[in-house]
Formats: structure tokens, sequence, C-alpha cells
């Protein structure tokens, strides 16, 4: 059973400014939690139904921290989501750190992506196409935001992102750096072989001005029909198939 | 002002089962409006702030149904939204009936998107990309739901979606019919000249059992990485990318 202060606990760490000052986070659903424990971050608390306790004995045997057996109703009162499938887990937050980019590397820059589920969609698309890092404005959705965790679909364990001042990020590296823009040169022309950084905009306004001035290459991904512009994470989709397939 | 009994009547419209019984559908925001006035739709009611209704005076004055002044709060209440930018409406949904497609056409197939978010953002990405028809599985997300409608930015306009029974359709359909799998043929070494059907597949479940027996070529996005899967919209503009760079 999950006590009634552990649910308020649990529910407070939805909101950043909590997480913040605990440095804890909630992960929800058991795709995600295995995947959770799988990886490397320190997972404080975990509650599944019976049926998930039985079935993963064995990661549970080794699992360090509190276990608590609890209903599917308890899982989902102690979540943001209407429903949890089996498994909650709390963990510690990792430092906002920066990394160093290999050479050759491919990472992305997000500048203002605010939508969660945006977010989400595109480290599990990064992870999808092996990108291991994304640097983030300070105003891009909170990676350990619940619909954020949930929408990567697990891959919130192997990618990281390093939330930072773009402009004096960016000022300070020496790389290519493409951005998307209406007249920017053909994705499929271009190849991506020496690496780089790909700065996707904000839904609505695009890259801002000061990163614009930053961008060595504009790039364009080709439209052949009628909408005004593609969805931001379909865009970093499109993008890396291409950047991937230049780099083979 | 917008009446409370009119609220009631969009509030309501928010369920597709009273949207089915009266026909029609609630579009919110100023973008999607403004397109909604421009397409052949049949609009019959409008409300917009004083701000709204004097930007758009032409498209306004020639507009045949009411016209309603109202508060961005009023319009917030008569949406599905926490927020209106300014202006609300509603109108006559078309009747679902099959189209022709031509011979060359790349047309859509989605079996069983769920989740409205994911729908919307492929009518987008298709109409991004000049696909004009979609055919859908009955369990698909409603075309008119809100969030389908908000999240196709306006696309709505300009894309048809048909449900239909996916396996009696497609069984009836003489063209190559195209399938993500991961053991198919890689996407980027296909050309699709001939046009023909893509089918999408379930967000958890991928491409039905029935309907994969009728898949003609299965393909594959390469993945560089360790994500799973990658999400249906994603898929979606990938292929599409790959398939129109195909076509030229």
């Amino acid at each position: 059973m999950i006590s009634k202060a552990k649910i308020k606990h649990l529910k407070a760490l939805q909101v950043k400014k909590y997480r913040k000052q605990e440095q804890c986070f909630v992960v929800e659903g058991t795709k995600s939690v295995l995947e959770l424990m799988q990886a490397d971050y320190e997972v404080t608390w975990l509650a599944g139904t019976e049926h998930f306790l039985e079935q993963n004995a064995k990661a549970i045997n080794n699992f360090k921290g509190a276990v608590v057996e609890a209903t599917m109703q308890e899982l989902a009162a102690g979540g943001s989501f209407k429903t949890n499938d089996g498994a909650l887990a709390e963990a510690r937050m990792k430092p906002n750190m920066a990394f160093t980019l290999d050479y050759n590397e491919i990472a992305l820059v997000l500048d203002d992506i605010r939508d969660p589920g945006n977010l989400g969609t595109i480290i599990r698309t990064a992870d999808w196409y092996g990108v291991k890092h994304i640097i983030a404005s300070e105003e891009t959705a909170d990676f350990y935001n619940p619909k954020v965790l949930s929408a990567t679909m697990g891959s919130f364990c192997r990618v990281m992102v390093y939330y930072t001042d773009l402009d004096a990020y960016l000022h300070a590296v020496r790389k290519p750096m493409y951005g998307t823009f209406l007249d920017g040169m053909d994705v499929h022309q271009l190849n991506f072989k020496e690496g780089g950084l790909i700065v996707i905009g904000n839904e609505s306004n695009g890259i801002s001005k000061t990163v614009e001035k930053l961008i060595t290459q504009k790039i364009t991904i080709p439209r052949y029909g009628d909408a005004e512009s593609l969805n931001a994470a379909i865009a970093t989709g499109v993008i890396l198939d291409r950047v991937m397939q230049s780099k083979k």
C-alpha cells in the first residue's frame, strides 16, 4: 500500500519547482520503470502490482531501495496520468552538466521546445537515430516532466539533455551549426559527415534571432503540399533520418 | 456574448456521440477558424473577440452564419482548451465518403491510430507532403475531436479522412501497399513512382495481422540507436519525406 503522505509527496513532484527542490522525479508505467531500473539512475523507491513484482522478481531482488506492493488505483493516484499499467518509481535527478561532444558527433539543440509531448518525442527520435546529447535552452520543457518522460517511451534513460543559456553555449562552440528555415538548402543535398549541431526552433516562432546569427548552414525540408510548417518533432525525425543516411 | 445554452451546446460537441448526432463540430483558435472560413465547410456560427472581428472584417462581412462578439474567457468556456486566442466556430461535418485515388497517388492508411495528437500531426504532415487522402480504420481517433483539429494546425481543411472497415477496403484495392515492419526493406532503397498506400500501424501494436497479409512491400526505417520504435507520426514524416524524394 502507498501511504497518503507518500502520494502527497509523489503528486508534489509533478511540479517542476518541487522537483528541483527535492532533486527527485517520478517515473510511471511498467516499461519506463523497467528501463529506469536498468539505467544509471539512483532509484530510491518503487511500487508495483503483485503481478509486476512477481514478473520482475530478479530485478526487484537486486534493487536496493524501498519496494511497495500497490493496486493499479494506488499507482494511478500517485502518478500524473489517469491510469497506470503496473509500476511507479521515484529516482534522483542527475546534475545538469555540460558534455563533451566527439569531433564528428551529431547533437541536437532545442531552442525553446515548449510542449512536453514534443520534447519527449524528440528524445525518443534522437534515441532511434543514435543521438546521445541534446543541448536545450532554459525555456525548453523540463526533462523530468511526467509528460516528457512518458513520451520518450524509456529513451530518457539513454539520451542526455543539458539545459543552458543557448547564446553563450553556441558562441563558444566551433562546429557546423544547422538550423531549419524556409529559405535554406535542401536537407537532401547536404552531407553531415563532419557532424555538428542541428538546431530545432520553437513550435510557434522557430529559431530565435540571436541563435539564427550563429547558424553556419540554413537547411530546409522540401514541401510538396500546403501546410505552413511541420511539427518540431516531425522535422527532427526527417532531418535525423537524412543526416544518418548521409553519414553512412 | 455567448449564451449559456450555446456554451452548453458547444461543450456537448466535444463528445463524439453528440457530434455524430448533430453532424456539427467546433473549431478553436484564430488560425484554425480563419482556415475553416476559407475552406469548403459550411460554417454555421462564429464567435470572435472585438479585435478578431475587426482584423478580419472583410471575411466576416462575406460570412453568412451568425456572428457573435465574445471575450477570450467566453471563447475558452465554449472550447475544449484552457485558453483561446480569439475565435471559435461551429461548422457542419462532411459526409464520410470514399474517394477515388489517382493511379500514381500516394495515400495514407491508418490502422488504429488512437492518440488524437498523433492523428492531428499525421494530417498536418500529410498536408506538408501533398498527401490529400487518408483511409482510417473505424477505431482510429475521430477527425473532428478538438485535439485532432488543433494538432493539424489548419490542415484539416485540406486533407480528407475516410473511416471504413480496413480489411474490406484494402481487399478491394489493387495498388502497392507499403507497411512498416522491423524486418522490411530499407525505405531509402525503394522508389514509389507508381504511388500506392502507406499503412501506418497502431501506436502499441503496429499493423494488425489481417492488414499485414495485404501488404505487398514491407518497409523499414533504419535504426541507428536503441529506441524500440518510432512514434507513429514521426514514422509517417520520415516515410513521406522519402516517398516524395523518390517520386521526383
